[in-house]
């Protein structure tokens, strides 16, 4: 056994494991005490920064989330830091100019980031060419990543293909990301031997997989055995459900195989012991999907995403029309060309279903969806329905479009640095102006009590028990949402907000 | 993909799957309607009856559990019903005299029973021999059982020479049980490989994982790549936890694979709603084990049993020296031969462990301990500690034995019913004799109180919320549990009670 080869960690629970289990809602003063023993544990790397936890720092912790990530470089001096970034959306919900993906880029490598984890939710590589190339010149660890989704049209030899492109980019790394779960053992064998075989043995393949439906851990298993460099997982004790498989479990299936782990499981130990200590106070924003869910095999539909459909149709008195939507969901999403279902095209394919059902198939398309069909989010894989292009074209009065979306933009820091310092309790940095730009409605909220410092949202257990989180679950709505809906000419605007 | 070879599938819902959640307080009423899918699935088996369930049926249901089986009998016409029966202590705590043996297999077998896994907590092959001739006797499937266990005498060779062994006994098909989710992957693959490579590619190899350590799945894939014909899983909102690996993950992971199942998702779902929309009245006999616990493997002492101990030693007052008594155990399960910790051994063994800590070390034996160091359990793999053999000898005031522990016991059937039969309320047929038999403490209450009929222990969720069952994992005592002490000649009665 003295060759066995060894198997890189990332750990989550700092970021993706309470995003998805906690609604997000983590403070910081509940992380710092386990970084000692996270920092000495033996990973590759710690994911501590997202989209999500930047947008609860400022929406209902009141923390400078750029003051987050310096604590974590503080506490964490050995690790890499590894951060998720939507491609050219960066954190936010739009297209950003490459300027600012510039500017976000070098300010996070600045502040202490490692390792960018570039994705886009249509997995169009010119979404993240931008935001690649602004990590590589920083001096950064750019990861390429894959959005692994199930249609006709999704193949392995698709992937290697958009493997070959991220690495053409100048990728230090991949990473196939199945945020739903859905990743079985077999593809994920396949996916990533042929990435191996058709784009090189030295091309490091990192997996990451969420637990939902319970057979992820075998997948990264068989991710092993054809050559995967490094996987994620999360400590047990913020794991499992619709977060990722445990950490010791990883750690303790290679027991005795070809493949080993630095991971120290008695370092590991006390942080257990902490996270376990802490859910608890935590248990109002809790995920409500306990167990494992198998039935997305079959409808591709994320539980989140169910959920807020759900709501969508309560809201508009026809609850009992979920079955149809479920049913037109998967219509939907191959007109529009077989997109993965992934924030934010898992709200914009629903939101879309709902109203194919409640006002007749494209009757009413939402601006998202209508921007989605005319190419305004970038391409996706399958071939667009033609009719419903046009059916697009005519209720957005606009005209599609085949270049990257944010060759559409112009120049913008400019402007955005001059909203922000006009905005109360802005401190004039970059960092603030980047607060502004990425989330303009909740900024001037968060500048304006930012003084009183962090807000720990968590509460005593025995108070807590108010029952799960409603729609907070990963794929819940997380912001306020407004679609554009123009009928016959006529503009009307709908809006979701957060459950 | 036409060569894909059938994995065949147990389901554990209808009694490993509640006994290891819900503390086998799942009443009948609450199992009938999800029978008829559950029988028209594509189960190879379904598991319905053994030792805790008939305890539990008397104890605490007011249900027969002869009638039970005959239901399930009714309810499943087309499915193979299945066992675990405890080899020659049958669902007892005793052995039995062979002719009672006998007799239990032949109602059995006579009220519907098809499948019959016989195990021994110390896997002697003796203790299981005569419930096997039997079961092959009366026409049943006899199914030889090697319960699973590391430590440095366990090897890959030792658990095929005893597969071997029991297939010489006639069995037809063989279980490898893991009853505290031990088992790695590469064990897994190891062994099965190994009985199939040394005692024949037709021997049919089960394999039987708990989920607890979060592992076991993928221990399934790679006994299932190394030859297992068929696997134990229970339904997904059934599982989990102390419990089982979801059988919809199961089904979903060989997606692709080289293997597949007979059995059909849409038959589980409404399985799955039905179970899902009834534990909830059962929280209170929840097991507070969430999630995954690792620490297993290095200490070897299931949760339950941790938790078991802890009740004694705070009996005692002496609630802070559980440290103490976690590193004692080893040392006790090394002395007596390292026998895997399974009911009953566990018990005898923590709290052996305990009193070594209290009193010294072997200061005071229990009346159990003596009996395993002495042998009239069985014999375990490992040498004894011969200065604890003697130590045993001294106490006990009783030889050590070799021969088979059931060779001393004289025919008792007359003696047994005779004693039923004196029972009031006892109905005198074969099938309440065999429960005055294994049950003498509760089978009276039973009898008196059977007209009354069956009690649904479970209540509405909303008064349910009384927190977890305490002491009512898989490995609390469940019955009470009389030690004999014996010190310089005096005799000393210690009892445990259910937590």
């Amino acid at each position: 056994m003295s060759e066995q080869r060894k198997i890189d960690v990332t750990e989550l629970a700092l970021r993706d494991g309470h995003q998805s289990l906690l609604a997000t809602r983590l403070a910081l003063e509940d992380m710092e005490p386990a970084c000692a023993d996270i920092d000495a544990a033996g990973y590759w790397s710690v994911e501590c920064w997202g989209g999500a936890t930047y947008d609860a720092c400022i929406r209902f912790l009141n923390e400078d989330p750029w003051e987050r990530l310096r604590t974590f470089r503080r506490l964490l001096p050995n690790s890499r830091l590894q951060m998720l970034l939507r491609g050219q959306n960066l954190l936010g919900y739009r297209h950003y100019e490459d300027g600012v993906v510039d500017r976000f880029v070098g300010k996070s490598v600045e502040n202490g980031m490692d390792v960018f984890r570039v994705f886009d939710a249509l997995n169009d590589v010119r979404n993240v060419e931008q935001a690649i190339r602004a990590v590589k010149r920083e001096g950064g660890h750019a990861q390429g990543t894959i959005c692994y989704t199930m249609s006709p049209l999704h193949t392995v030899e698709g992937y290697v293909q958009m493997a070959r492109e991220l690495m053409d980019l100048g990728s230090d790394s991949l990473c196939l990301k199945d945020m739903a779960a859905l990743l079985q053992p077999q593809p994920a064998y396949d996916i990533v031997k042929a990435i191996k075989e058709g784009v090189g043995e030295d091309v490091r393949v990192h997996l990451h997989c969420h637990a939902t439906t319970g057979v992820t851990l075998v997948a990264l298993m068989k991710a092993i055995e054809a050559g995967a460099d490094a996987v994620d997982t999360s400590i047990s004790s913020l794991s499992l459900g619709p977060g990722h498989n445990p950490t010791e479990s990883l750690v303790e299936m290679l027991e005795g195989t070809p493949y080993t782990t630095d991971v120290e499981l008695e370092r590991l130990l006390p942080v257990k012991d902490h996270f376990a200590a802490v859910r608890p106070r935590y248990a109002k924003f809790a995920s409500n999907i306990l167990g494992v869910e198998t039935e997305i095999f079959k409808s591709q539909i994320p539980g989140g995403m169910i959920s807020n459909m759900e709501s969508q149709l309560r809201a508009q008195g026809a609850g009992d029309r979920v079955k149809e939507v479920l049913e037109e969901v998967p219509r939907v999403r191959k007109d529009a060309g077989y997109p993965p279902l992934v924030t934010p095209s898992s709200q914009i394919v629903g939101t879309q279903a709902v109203f194919n059902v409640l006002m007749g198939r494209y009757k009413v398309l939402t601006g998202e969806f209508a921007d989605l069909m005319l190419g305004y989010y970038g391409q996706t894989i399958g071939g667009l329905n033609p009719e419903v292009v046009e059916i697009a074209e005519k209720q957005a009065k606009k005209s599609p479009i085949t270049i990257r979306p944010a060759d559409l933009l112009e120049p913008e820091w400019d402007k955005l640095r001059a909203e922000a310092l006009s905005t109360e309790g802005c401190n004039g940095t970059d960092e603030d102006v980047l607060t502004e730009a990425l989330f303009p409605q909740v900024a001037p909220g968060f500048f304006a009590t930012r003084p009183e410092g962090p807000k720990n949202v968590g509460t005593d257990p025995a108070q807590a028990g108010e029952g799960g989180g409603g729609g907070s679950g990963p794929d819940a709505v997380r912001t306020h949402i407004k679609y554009e809906v123009t009928v016959n000419g006529t503009s009307h605007v709908v809006s979701v907000d957060p459950a």
